[in-house]
């Protein structure tokens, strides 16, 4: 049967990809993704076909995706991170379903896991993974949810908390965590996780407020627990006994 | 400087392990963890010296493993998943404190994401990751926990849904969810995930509350807006144009 994996490769270094899926990349005919992507991982595999997919028209990206294994070749399409969080998993599924093509989700390390990693472990206890891009979802939802999570004292791990169009939606963000969770609550940011120039810092949510994050940055809130320790924010397990 | 790697191994076959991971259990001379983790990596690194802590006395095992560090020999320190969630990594932060170890957590594939590839993409949007484990935590927070995340239509991985103590406790989390959600709410739950026996279902949330999970079962609840295409769980990204 036609093959087609989705195959998350992690934060950005290949190293960061799970065996699983070098070996889905190993396997497969065509790579097909985004040129950002593609140049991750064509150095390991110089001697597979590639297929740029074009920014934005992600139906055009799966619909190209889909036909290449309809066309009889194993293909495995790459997205940074996880391809099931906020990728093009879901989209693929519903575009194959009744078609002769056997779809495979390669899990792959989030960037709420890889960026925690750097910070220390902020998501030690129960966490959400909330985005600020308003371009699927309405403001109004993504305002809601933020205040929902901080009243539940759930650790955060926030995507997308800015871009040039969204230059104050993480400041927005912080004044309604700030409504329900401590000024001086842990949190933490990592930029350009895996690749050149990676950074993380720890900062206060007042501080967050003011942080310069930018479209490779992930943030993170912690819950009331969430302490620094040697220099790193931790979590701890539980409420009791600690 | 002596060296600590915390590792998560991911769900369970060492395929979903990371490079990275990989590398590090490599570069170590001593691999700590549970005897059920260690079985799974042994047959890999078989030259390794193995220290196999005790269940349940989580500051021992923190203290055998820096320990062992201390004493010069290159450590790793493995839990299944991701050692930064529910696991270790926080521990060893704290117990290493001020002391003379380089601890170096390498993030991996947690339940979450391994099991919601198995079922399809139930995780596409914002989701929270939350365990009805009450052993560190009192069940009045989870309960709280759980309402505000089914008002806010968080999707849901739920992790140690039930054990031989806590027989009832998926149950009385589907009767909180069950307040804010539809009872048709699309639900999934996989078991074994990467071992022997695994087994993914896909169900309605009311159906989930009569679940015979157990301690090695993930369990996700969908949002609003999740379907079944092609038998897999999609929860869709985003609420517009869809």
């Amino acid at each position: 049967m036609n093959k087609l994996y989705v195959v998350g490769i992690g934060p950005g270094d290949p190293q960061d990809m799970t065996l699983r899926a070098a070996k889905a990349l190993e396997a497969c005919d065509v790579i097909a993704g985004y040129g950002v992507y593609i140049d991750l991982v064509k150095p390991l595999y110089p001697d597979k076909e590639y297929l740029v997919t074009p920014m934005r028209q992600e139906a055009e990206r799966c619909r190209m995706a889909i036909d290449c294994a309809l066309a009889g070749r194993t293909t495995a399409m790459i997205s940074s991170g996880d391809a099931g969080v906020y990728g093009m998993a879901g989209l693929i599924l519903e575009m194959a379903e009744g078609k002769d093509v056997d779809v495979e989700i390669v899990s792959g390390v989030t960037a709420a896991l890889s960026g925690a990693a750097l910070l220390g472990a902020p998501l030690g206890h129960d966490f959400a993974v909330i985005s600020l891009s308003d371009l699927l979802t309405p403001w109004e939802k993504i305002e809601s949810r933020l205040a929902l999570a901080a009243q539940a004292d759930l650790c955060l791990a926030i995507y997308n908390p800015a871009s040039h169009r969204r230059a104050d939606y993480l400041k927005r963000a912080c004044e309604i965590l700030l409504r329900h969770a401590a000024p001086e609550t842990v949190c933490g940011a990592v930029r350009n996780i895996g690749r050149e120039g990676e950074k993380a810092d720890i900062m206060s949510l007042r501080e967050l407020a003011e942080y310069p994050a930018d479209m490779f940055t992930t943030v993170f809130v912690g819950n009331s627990q969430t302490k620094v320790a040697g220099g790193k924010m931790v979590t701890p397990r539980g409420y009791k006994n600690v």
